[in-house]
């Protein structure tokens, strides 16, 4: 179907807002979460962790802890035999410490016992020989040479020397010559940023139950965004056969990507491993702060050309991230991003990975992303102010489109910006008028889409209904979705297509839920698999008619014999083909195997007036609208959600949310109570406007929807913020103590 | 592939003898059976069972158990609404009793308490207003006009008049003209036989969870032979959709047919309903023998011709089988099963069904064979004791083999009777020596074997270990036999493959676990399955090499390049093509579904030593061969442990097992103490002998081996003790109570 006919394609089920099937399980306390697993005999898992961020563990006395009545197994680093692989090696060093704590919460011991209290008062009798290193928390800090260095031995080849060893890796992308850019422009701005690490605050905190038998076989239950992951990197950091893990994924309570590694199952495994029973471990508020990943925190500068008309001529970005601990790419995907939503003939950004005494990062909904493209857009925000501009205009102007050669250097096919900002610019909320110590703020975001490792079986019950097996856990609605699109193909209602999400062993390999790919890449694999199916029904009813199965359309949900033999027979409905299935050769399935492609680059726009309050410093949402190509809108309830959602989040960060630390290296605020999230009265409705512009690499047009709306809510609040206040604040959260500070400085 | 080839096939696994997959788990307590699942919030569930073998139900009052602190909900009879289907209506009836209690157990009310406690204390609180009604318990009695109706209005056309209302049906199986038969014989022998009821005796008694959703979906985790069944029936009973439940099979302590049906699934499923919360039901062991499905009781008669030099001129079988309260097909089977085992010119079975007030009955290995072939084995061994005959060369002389117009219609295909039968003779144990007061019996066993619907789903992990997801609860060590199966096929190590079993919402539709369909059946679909996913390597590893598909042949596990192509690249291993498929296009697998034919019939042939004790009537087995067709022995421990197990089974049929009811109608032998299996200490070795005649329905030759071993042991050692004691009995067990009868009538 060419891109103009599915733009017009009309839908039947695809579109409507139907209820998601695990809504009353959710909401009735009924569904089961990480911690709801149980078994025979099991034990309850505990984990010391280091009061240090950075110390050498010189021995750890655990007698007295094994001499503790109901204590059955007791786990340290030493009990973890050698990874190959580097990647993996550092998630088996982050779920227990070896010879260093690196960090304030770093895992160096683990208690399995008869019950959680005993656990627990197992852990005070666990004596760790700390010997207390010097630490770094700031990645600008940790970049300098002499900087204690957090984990020796792992700069890359392509890292300048005469930085601190604390520098891993360097990137960077872009073409033309940005020099000679700046060179035609009629205003260069160059600014640095600092943004805060983050966390993806999901409500459940990480849990899982182990259980590991004598032949070396495993079961894992966990609350996870990829229990294929969970069962790779598990396997091998115990040293096993994939085939021989099991792992079954909960229902989850968020994860907005902080799902997608492991922390606590290696270590469950290992309990369980040592004890012979099953091992249940569930993660505290404090522990969730303190040992999970966070976002990098980043500093960067940005340096911008523009002509007095608003067209950008050069632009240059220089991404300075830390993820903690342990090496990440994060600063990739930071500076792939921070320009692409613009068309631009001179454009570079080199990005460094730093190390500090911080926690692992973890994914966070368009990890790398929001960081880069908030600096960038806050700069060309300040070029349009300079030249009084419209902001819209400008980005228009700029606007990568179809045959853009984009910064990170694929050229982009059909792509919705330009219709986004239009829209944008059309609506009443760019034009309603603004009160006294008011500002509105706009900015772009972008997301690639991932696509990735998918299966799907589809399988046709004997009573007309249709079970759709697929192996990525839900996290946004994603089984109601799954289910719309193979209702759609098939032809029958939605609430007779039951979409469950399988375990590893009932299902082959499917990548994590992640990159917003499930509700394209599964949604795709969904359609080809009810294909499938079809071929398989028209088949029966041919053999059934006696015809050639070639003379067989499938129409409405049922077969309909055609050409030559049309209107021989009535049509045979689904239900009417399976009732007889077993008659005809058997059970009727369909399956689609796929590493999928084409997922389709994301772009968005969102506007946003704030009202700064000059004696508090707080910063109020007065109104809110996110623009979003989201492709085919398969349920639109839930792409507004995730539109909402992405900016409440992004809210949060542009305002309150962040690491903080003390001068001893520990986090100071790990829990709800002084890490603030937004919450409701926090908020006004904010309003999202879906655009659907078809993605050509799936055959409804779906792209993805989930990460690009956390990106532009930083860049538009703090451009807000600058507008209402008069101020340009260049660190993230705006908090009120900082806007304070910046209007008594700016006084 | 030819028979011819088939038997001269090399396998490299399948034969060998090696771990299975569950042992590990199984030994040490970790595997998880049905009682082990429990749910947050979880109620337990209790059944109120009638004290009265048949008594109307004038009024429930729950009222004083509703009251007590606790208790959440209480089901009753009433709770449960219309159903279509008639078997179906059976078998929620049997679970929860409507108007009518119909036999001492049956289920009249269920409650849902916090604990087990409690629901015990509630169903003390119940008050029902029994009616009680004349009862009846034996086949024969229930016949006669006037017994008590049992349920009234269920006689097909098919019956005579004159009749009990009891007798629900009538069958009849044969061929030829057995009075003309009878009329050429040198002797005709006319006798009559019983058969008590018996139970499956499986360890594990039944157990669920069941959880209901606000929204009409359920889970049902269980100990069953058939997820997929217990789904079907339960969603009937439930008025549900399937696809609105999914069943998961729990690891299962014995079925042997008894768990291929639900007991307490749908109480348990309607308890969470009205609760709102999971509820749990584990059945005592007392509930067990009461209210769940033992075997038919029968009573017989058989007339059988023969000539003086040993062939048969003609049989008859009249048969009358009571499978308790509600009508069953079983007779049915016994009727077609009766003179499988033999080429007859002149042969006519007759069945009847008949109701009493029993407890329904439920499959139980081969049922309806053993009782029926039973009576035939016994008057053929009286025959060659008239003539004294050898009883092996008198069954050779008479035996069924290819072309034979077997008594209940097909015509046999290559099968493997006249060998077994030969083995048995050429074996050391039919000259063995007997000593003074011992005897030998031999007899013939046959039975059907189904193949059925079948689904099975075949995964290539990246780490070249592969999974097989197949829908059949593991009763018989399948998951080992499975796996050997794909490791030959795909031509991998045995412990690279790993076959678990899948809910019913993870793989389409399997048939139930019985009549020794799976190994062949679910064997099939494996080896179907691996053949798509080596197809699908072999085009990855073409793509590989640029070349065509066709070009590439799969040998010992890899993908080698064929024809013009041969000796260009080196093979690619499983391994290897796992490892990039990601870059070939994405995950491998392989699928299959199908409705299975071609189980092939099954022979067994068992000779038998006893000792009876005249003194206390015991009866000792000394020694115990068993010869069975197994087509390809997939995996040789569990052919043999099937060959021991029934002959076992059988052991305890013949000599101790019954049903014992008093005047009263009430069981009076609810438990293990009272019904008297077989323990090791009343057994010799038993010896399998294994015979390969392959199944040309089976791309490697297998046929069922479950069932045949339960046939022969009744008449043979009926026909042992008759050799040995110089008494005939016919009736079963032949305890030492009845043998001594039977002694002192004989003296």
């Amino acid at each position: 179907m060419s891109l103009d006919e599915l733009s017009r394609r009309a839908f039947r089920q695809v579109g409507t807002r139907v209820r998601r099937p695990d809504g009353v399980d959710k909401v009735t306390g009924r569904a089961m979460y990480g911690a709801d697993a149980t078994a025979p005999g099991m034990l309850w898992g505990a984990i010391l962790r280091s009061p240090h961020p950075h110390a050498r563990i010189r021995a750890i006395d655990t007698g007295a802890a094994e001499a503790l009545k109901g204590v059955r197994a007791i786990v340290t680093g030493a009990d973890f035999g050698e990874v190959e692989d580097e990647a993996i090696r550092d998630i088996r060093d982050n779920c227990m410490a070896r010879d260093k704590a690196l960090y304030d919460g770093h895992a160096v011991a683990a208690v399995a016992a008869v019950d959680a209290a005993t656990a627990r008062r197992a852990l005070k009798l666990i004596r760790v020989d700390y010997e207390p290193l010097p630490h770094v928390i700031d990645v600008d800090e940790a970049m300098k040479p002499g900087a204690p260095v957090v984990l020796a031995g792992r700069v890359q080849e392509s890292v300048a020397p005469g930085l601190s060893e604390n520098v891993t890796s360097y990137c960077e992308f872009g073409h033309g010559d940005p020099e000679a850019g700046f060179a035609s422009a009629d205003k260069v701005i160059a600014r640095s940023f600092r943004t805060a690490a983050t966390h993806q605050g999901y409500i459940e905190p990480h849990a899982c139950l182990a259980s590991w038998a004598a032949d070396g076989k495993a079961d894992l239950w966990c609350c996870t965004q990829g229990q294929f992951m969970v069962r790779s990197v598990c396997a091998a950091i115990m040293g096993m056969e994939a085939s021989q893990l099991r792992v079954t994924a909960s229902e989850i309570g968020g994860g907005f990507g902080g799902k997608t590694t492991v922390f606590i199952e290696p270590v469950a495994l290992m309990l369980s491993k040592k004890s012979g029973r099953p091992v249940k471990i569930v993660m505290s508020r404090e522990e969730v702060f303190r040992a999970t990943g966070p976002t990098v925190h980043t500093s960067s500068d940005i340096r911008i050309g523009m002509t007095r008309d608003g067209r950008i001529t050069a632009a240059e970005a220089h991404l300075r991230y830390s993820g903690g601990a342990f090496p990440c790419a994060t600063v990739e995907m930071g500076a792939q991003a921070a320009f692409a939503a613009y068309d631009l003939e001179h454009v570079r950004s080199h990005g460094w990975n730093v190390l500090t005494n911080r926690p692992k990062e973890a994914a966070y909904r368009a990890p790398g992303a929001p960081q880069s493209i908030y600096a960038v857009e806050s700069v060309i925000d300040e070029l349009c102010q300079h030249f009084g501009l419209d902001p819209l205009e400008v980005r228009l102007k700029n606007a990568a489109r179809k045959g853009t050669r984009s910064s990170y250097g694929p050229t982009f096919p059909d792509i919705g910006l330009v219709a986004t900002l239009e829209a944008a610019k059309a609506h009443p909320h760019y034009s309603a008028p603004l009160g006294p110590g008011q500002g509105r703020g706009v900015s772009c975001g972008f997301w690639f889409n991932f696509g990735g490792n998918t299966c799907v079986s589809l399988n046709v019950n004997t009573d007309g209904t249709v079970g759709v097996t697929e192996g990525n856990p839900d996290i946004g609605g994603s089984r109601a979705s799954i289910s719309l699109m193979a209702a759609e193909e098939l032809g029958i209602p939605y609430d007779r297509v039951r979409t469950v999400v399988a375990d590893t062993s009932s299902l082959g390999y499917n990548d994590v839920t992640d990159g917003s790919r499930v509700t394209f890449a599964v949604g795709l694999a969904t359609i080809k698999a009810a294909r499938a199916a079809i071929r398989v029904m028209c088949e029966r009813a041919a053999r059934i008619w006696g015809i050639d199965p070639e003379a067989v359309e499938w129409k409405d949900g049922a077969a309909v014999p055609a050409g030559p033999n049309a209107g021989k027979f009535p049509p045979m409905t689904l239900a009417e083909i399976a009732a007889v299935s077993a008659e005809t050769g058997g059970p009727i399935a369909g399956h689609h195997e796929v590493n999928v492609d084409g997922a389709g680059v994301s772009f968005g726009v969102h506007i946003v007036d704030v009202e700064v309050d000059r004696e508090t410093g707080a910063t109020k949402i007065l109104r809110y609208t996110v623009f979003q190509d989201a492709g085919k809108a398969v349920h639109p309830d839930y792409v507004e959600g995730q539109m909402q959602g992405g900016a409440v989040q992004g809210i949060g960060w542009a305002l309150n949310e962040e690491y903080i630390y003390g001068a001893d290296g520990r986090l100071q605020n790990p829990g709800f109570l002084d890490y603030r999230v937004p919450v409701a009265s926090d908020l006004p409705p904010i309003e999202a406007v879906i655009l659907e512009i078809p993605n050509p690499g799936h055959p409804y047009g779906v792209r993805g929807v989930g990460e690009t709306g956390i990106v532009p809510p930083l860049a538009a609040i703090a451009n807000a913020v600058s507008r209402a206040a008069g101020i340009r604040l260049c660190e993230l959260p705006m908090s009120p103590p900082r806007i304070l500070k910046a209007l008594s400085g700016a006084g």
